[in-house]
């Protein structure tokens, strides 16, 4: 494995960590996968971030994670995080030959308010202001599925659930109510969430599955009943509040990967 | 095994059908489960039903289905079968010790409408009005959990689609609304759906997870993207429709009954 870490554009606080296997057949290509880790849009959780990208390493991904900007560095800071994961798809797929990467194979998943970014990624991704923003093209940035865990979708299903925090999001609310804006163009969605999450509401899940039903993109959505935010891989070791071994919310990763095998 | 059908009060077209496993061991008692099978309330598919006893007698459970009222026996039909499945469940206690079942561990699993059939009983165990129409008490009929696969809830989410046969079912439509009348006496619900169903739309599953939810019942919910309506073990012998073979819905089984054992 090799371990590169890419800025993105001239913001050296972004950046693109990529783990790369490095295989004596150098013909060899592999899908990819971006993590877009939670944090409260106030820290990223490096090393949860990594042992997300080790899942997905293990079953023959490039895996990367994705160190985007937050709130203290930008505000309001939305859209700034989406375009920042546009800007990581395009950077991935002009790398693709030398990383070894199929370039329609980019897999996104997105945790939290990772989930957030990534739900607003993949209603804007074939968007024309949204790409001229990013200095991208639809084509550069199309991901192949997109995976949220336990997302943050909008204020209006309970989080966050006061104004100053809002405020510091953004300056429209309605711009980032990710359920509002799916359209048949969305690309494939893997949900998952647990019923009982104390901190982002199951609600947000439900709202955007059922937005993405109603517009025909493929979705699949897993509700388990018990189990608190940021389960991660549901281990002891990886999830937000160490000592939180689910096994029955870890069968989401398969569960995950079998759809993803299923998609056209 | 020794297979048993037990005719219900006085209407002898409607039984309850069991397989006891007779150990050698006579003190052995098991938990119980009651297939309510689909067949859109004009037929009831037997073969499909007991292979969906199996599955459970398999796992070590005294299985039973229901054969219950459709329309063209009685009009409008509901709620008769909610009723002849309350009577199920007093039945299977009554006779709790000669059938060696734990009286305390009985479980519903409801598929299509039959799946109406057992969220509106779901909604209604407790209620008094109720049981004085089926000659039952709440201690007799209370089930541990319920599981509801592609299920029927609610005439405004698109079945029955014509007049004609939703007055075959009720001159009350808002009666046999399922998710209108949730609340907190429910027992756990486990629901699974694929989104694709042609037949019943998946807005059916996700009114009543969402009611459930909001009323803080115990609720999982599993939606697969693929795979068209009345899967049963979704297998290629025991679907409605023979040769659809879909391993990754297949999954709702084991994750059913890993989410029993995780009840309190």
């Amino acid at each position: 494995m090799k371990i590169i870490t890419q800025s993105l554009a001239s913001d050296s606080a972004v950046y693109l960590q990529g783990y790369l296997r490095q295989p004596e057949d150098t013909t060899l290509t592999y899908p990819a996968v971006v993590i877009v880790p939670g944090g409260s849009y106030t820290h990223i959780p490096e090393q949860q971030a990594e042992d997300l990208a080790m899942a997905w390493f293990a079953r023959g991904y490039q895996a990367f994670f994705l160190r985007y900007s937050f709130v203290g560095e930008k505000q309001p800071l939305l859209p700034t995080p989406v375009v920042e994961l546009a800007q990581s798809l395009a950077l991935i797929r002009q790398n693709s030959t030398a990383w070894q990467i199929q370039a329609d194979n980019l897999i996104i998943a997105g945790f939290s308010v990772g989930g957030h970014i990534t739900a607003l990624f993949n209603n804007l991704w074939h968007d024309a202001a949204f790409n001229q923003l990013a200095g991208t093209t639809p084509a550069q940035i199309k991901p192949r599925a997109v995976i949220l865990g336990y997302p943050v979708i909008t204020p209006a299903a309970g989080f966050p659930n006061d104004d100053a925090t809002l405020a510091s999001w953004t300056d429209d609310p309605q711009s980032i109510a990710a359920d509002q804006q799916v359209t048949a163009s969305n690309v494939p969605t893997f949900i998952w969430v647990t019923a009982a999450d104390p901190l982002v509401p199951v609600q947000n899940a439900l709202a955007y599955a059922q937005a993405t039903i109603a517009a025909g993109v493929d979705t699949e959505l897993h509700v388990f009943h018990q189990g608190p935010h940021g389960l991660a891989l549901a281990n002891s070791v990886t999830a937000w509040k160490p000592g939180t071994d689910l096994p029955h919310v870890a069968h989401w990763l398969d569960l995950a990967n079998e759809w993803l095998t299923e998609l056209p």
